[in-house]
């Protein structure tokens, strides 16, 4: 694994939880919004298994808010994203890919409606809230679109509910999928939304006041013992076996969504003006040309790279690249994502791709779930 | 200094020179447009000493282009900055910071006109390519906004002239400050720059196929020998003597250009229609409330550090902070940028720092090229 030092320069700026991410002993970062994000506290074998028995806390700062506030706040957020928020509710969120004019993918929030004329994104790793003003400004829009004082700490883990009850009050179990309430933790006013990027359950805190950062940290961290509660960060292992995306890995502004199976997240053809509508009414006539897979790679672990790995058929043709992968030990294999030839992309497909060190492996397209093709 | 490791995933674009970069030792590294940027090879200071002396190869690859193309490319591009671009031939760059309608500074590129309808900016660090793309879709207007396969490698130092009349021709010596030609180096076509992050002087190659890098970096190295060439990086004791603000750490879209002291950049009441117009001639109406100086901070050398360093006035009390700072061994003193309220913001006006370890240091205002107030 290819790794660099970085200086923490004030132009990558500080998550207001920093001190505590580094007092627990973070070892490695990556850069996202120009924030630090941990990757790895003991390693990511070991926190992934407590991830998936216990619970953990998470520095999610840098995932940034965009705040688009103002009359005309609901038809902007319709007008990037081909998914239909008609029927958002004050209090829900929804994935929802932004999507620009050409069908590429600007992000992939979870859009949160904050008030009545009121939405939140709680974004990916690009600017999103340079586009938005763009569209804003040059549609001459009634909204004003920034980034509050938003940070996000992520509680994920089977024991993220109990421990939440603790803290909060029993009423936190009843919080629906996506949905958040109002609470106070810390003598400071949050979102609390059942949500976070694993598979694992858990809840993140939109804390609104940064210099509450560590009050906060340290009021969830109190309750923890019990719950064998430790520090972590989203997981790789952990992520690609449930099977989530991560935008500017597996999919860019190169890609639609369509192609990436994001078909479920998007109504085409939805009552909203959307930016989309013409791209993705086109892209979905003429059919995709290649699309976003689960690939189950057989053989003992191997390295990741951050090179992409080419995929072959059975003739030793080049069908595709891999966008992630990692040994899971849930399935004893190698799970990648990879962006296949369509008429190569069936469910079932047996594939091949080469290891870094130069040997070749199986390889066969499964279900999104991750089992096996019948 | 704090540094963290950071892992090098797909997400994080790998530079084309990136291999070279490696080989010849960069020490430690930033992220800029999510790729990598060296920071030091062997250190800042001896970085530092060799740039003012000889002549140096930086990978500059994370400078991205924006190109804007088709009829209303020139539109565009005097709508997203106050800089006059009327007179921008073909041939030419300028530097022209980026403005929204609240006049907050969105990036501050280099922008380059390399063809009839058809501009490239050279940005810093964020996702201008995004909000220019929000503002040409919103405004309809017939222009494609995309970033091109292009990797800028730059060659700075007293010595770059020598260096590129050898490698390109003895023309390379009249090619007159931001202006640029089309040569072939490495049986490639590039576009030839007199620009560069450094006061030292040099290029920037603006090589548009990035397959051809290393073919690029080796025909340079192999002209270098006699010219002491080193693998180097923008040096941040160098950037400061010179006076270079970076975007991010100096200023954001948070600062307006007038508070930057950027009016020599700008034609308020230009011709050509700006996004920024009213914001900024309200702003010039009422006045700056803070403005970015040049602050030398006396006694020896001390550590710089992320964390913001507020400014005092005499009285103790806060009056501004500090954005970059480094000891220059040229001033045999600190030298910082500093937001400093304009009341105290004079030239001349003597102030008061604390530094990490908490001593008092005496510290004034000083002219633009860093020489001393009368």
């Amino acid at each position: 694994m290819a790794t660099v030092e970085i200086i923490l320069s004030r132009r990558l700026r500080a998550s207001p939880y920093e001190p505590r991410v580094l007092e627990h002993g973070a070892k490695l970062f990556t850069l996202y919004n120009k924030m630090t994000l941990p990757q790895a506290f003991e390693s990511f074998e070991a926190d992934y298994a407590h991830l998936k028995e216990h619970v953990q806390i998470w520095d999610v700062a840098c995932e940034r808010q965009v705040e688009a506030a103002g009359p005309d706040a609901h038809a902007l957020m319709e007008l990037v994203t081909p998914r239909d928020l008609s029927d958002l509710q004050i209090g829900q969120g929804v994935y929802a890919p932004l999507v620009d004019e050409f069908g590429g993918i600007v992000n992939d929030p979870i859009i949160l409606k904050v008030g009545e004329q009121r939405y939140w994104s709680s974004i990916a790793d690009s600017d999103a809230v340079l586009w938005m003003k763009g569209i804003a400004y040059g549609r001459g829009m009634d909204v004003r679109v920034f980034e509050p004082d938003v940070s996000p700490l992520a509680i994920q883990g089977p024991k993220a509910d109990d421990l939440m009850a603790d803290l909060v009050g029993e009423h936190v179990r009843d919080i629906k999928f996506f949905w958040f309430t109002e609470e106070v933790i810390a003598d400071t006013p949050v979102l609390l939304a059942r949500s976070g990027w694993s598979g694992q359950g858990g809840f993140e805190i939109y804390l609104q006041d940064s210099s509450k950062a560590l009050d906060l940290w340290d009021a969830v961290w109190e309750k923890g013992g019990k719950y064998n509660l430790r520090a972590g960060c989203p997981n790789v292992i952990e992520r690609v076996e449930t099977g989530l995306m991560s935008y500017g890995t597996d999919m860019t502004l190169d890609n639609n969504p369509l192609e990436c199976g994001f078909d479920r997240f998007l109504k085409l053809g939805k009552k909203a003006e959307y930016m989309s509508r013409d791209a993705l009414d086109r892209i979905a006539a003429e059919g995709i040309e290649k699309k976003l897979v689960y690939l189950v790679i057989g053989g003992r672990r191997h390295e990741s790279a951050r090179e992409t790995r080419d995929v072959f058929d059975g003739s030793g043709a080049k069908v595709g690249y891999i966008t992630s992968q990692a040994f899971s030990p849930k399935f004893d294999a190698t799970l990648a994502f990879a962006f296949i030839d369509i008429q190569h992309a069936g469910t079932g497909t047996r594939l091949q791709v080469i290891t870094g060190d130069g040997e070749r492996r199986e390889a066969r397209i499964h279900n999104r779930d991750w089992s096996a093709p019948d």
